[in-house]
């Protein structure tokens, strides 16, 4: 179990993510709402997915630290949009006050903004060949749009409180959308940082897919056994909006067999890569195994 | 006066932006959204500056009309965003109702962060070399974020309301990143695909840094002189809102010196460029004598 290499990275994630929100030209106000959106914490699982994908191909450790920071930064901004009143309405992330609450609405709104152009500043300063650099962004690009993950946050509003009209099928496009695309992002980039090829990345998708799954599945279980205080987020918040969930559609014991499922499909993804893919699958253990 | 070639180039313009809106892998209501929010008119004076400045250098149309598609998604994001509740509450927008009031504001803030999204996604696609390719982005990122648009953005909404406090200084200073670094980013990424060397961009930088300051110059008196019919947004907001604008600190005569002033700043840039900067020139104009 290569533990002490995830903390070792988290430390180096945590100070590179320091250093790209110094941002010493910019308002303080906004400043300071985007790094309280970013530096107070979180599991940081993406950034990890992108150094642990990268692990695989003896990639540069500036170039994946670059990237990973960049999607980072795009899953900070999209949680700070998600928690807005019109939204998911949430005034408790991580433990800590949502930045509209810490700060104000526009500000939220504003510091969002400001992180998803940063993100893609970031990348521009990898560590890589211009070309690598391009697919970086297109792929980050791509999967943090209308397409990827906004899209799947666009269908999850239109389908808070109808919980009848959205099927199993429909739920899993949601995710794949609205979770997977950056999560499969994450590993992809990792990968590109260390030119893989399309042989590789496509066993990487697989892995990829059923992580981002698992995670989301293992979130709904989360949202019914965990207290609020134990996640760091408001409980119960899926059955209060009438959310469709894995459990609410296939009931809790279907649920976590679903877990088991996708567990051994990401081993089975990854096996072919022996001993260096130990951190993605430990990673994959992780988003399965958690308790927030 | 370039004025057919205007006409032509905002053609152009306008059929590149609808394909790239095109976006048929994307949840529909959503897509109709980021559509109303692009297609519904705009003076597109951003993307012409694009074309415009890459004139001057020969530089190759397909990759300026993918810089130019990228820098309107960008600038039609803010004005989505700008337009919520949270922060300007314009229910009016090229008078057309705005985006959060014809849809909602969930789907109106989603729409402006996919927008962000598109924009970086179509200038990985131009018809440029890879390492002008992360230029283009890197010019492009920075013109938005927390220095730039977004920051410009953050001081204004800090400053409604307190007219007393903000001093000319640090009105032209918001106006600079609020408007003006966008307009400079559109007059660089022409210039880029046109691989203008060093000298030629400073020069466009001191143009385009007036026209930014005009421009603003403009809106304030516009907003005061023009009604809402003309102005296809409400008019006479700044006032209502206890705007600090340039008549409000320094009059409406010495703001139209002011404006003069920039025109001749303009003219006094483009100078050494000839009869090759026609176009640039007369978008200048533009800016400066429009009515809406």
């Amino acid at each position: 179990m290569p533990d002490t290499r995830l903390e070792a990275w988290r430390g180096l994630i945590d100070a590179e993510l320091e250093r790209a929100l110094d941002l010493d030209d910019s308002p303080p106000r906004l400043r300071a709402a985007m790094r309280h959106a970013v530096l107070l914490g979180g599991k940081r699982m993406r950034p990890l997915l992108v150094l642990a994908s990268g692990a695989l191909f003896d990639a540069d450790d500036e170039a994946l630290l670059s990237a990973a920071v960049a999607v980072e930064l795009i899953h900070a901004y999209s949680l700070v949009h998600d928690d807005l009143p019109s939204m998911d309405d949430d005034a408790l992330r991580r433990g800590q006050p949502t930045v509209h609450v810490a700060f104000d609405e526009a500000t939220a709104v504003l510091a969002g903004d400001a992180l998803q152009s940063l993100a893609f500043d970031v990348l521009t300063r990898a560590a890589v060949d211009p070309a690598s650099a391009v697919e970086l962004v297109r792929t980050l690009a791509r999967a943090s749009g209308a397409a990827g993950m906004c899209g799947g946050q666009a269908l999850d509003v239109d389908a808070t409180g109808s919980r009848e009209s959205v099927d199993l099928r429909a739920l899993e496009r949601l995710h794949a959308m609205k979770t997977g695309a950056l999560i499969r992002a994450s590993v992809r980039m990792g990968a590109l940082c260390g030119r893989a090829d399309a042989d590789a990345l496509a066993r990487l998708d697989r892995f990829a897919d059923a992580l981002g799954l698992a995670f989301q599945v293992r979130d709904d279980i989360l949202d019914i056994e965990a207290d609020t205080a134990q996640l760091g987020k408001t409980a119960g918040k899926d059955a209060e909006q009438d959310k469709a969930t894995f459990p609410s559609l296939i009931g809790l014991d279907a649920s976590k067999a679903r877990l088991s499922a996708l567990v051994g499909e990401m081993d089975d993804a990854l096996a072919g890569f022996g001993e260096r893919a130990a951190a993605l699958s430990a990673l994959g253990r992780l988003a399965v195994e958690r308790n927030h």
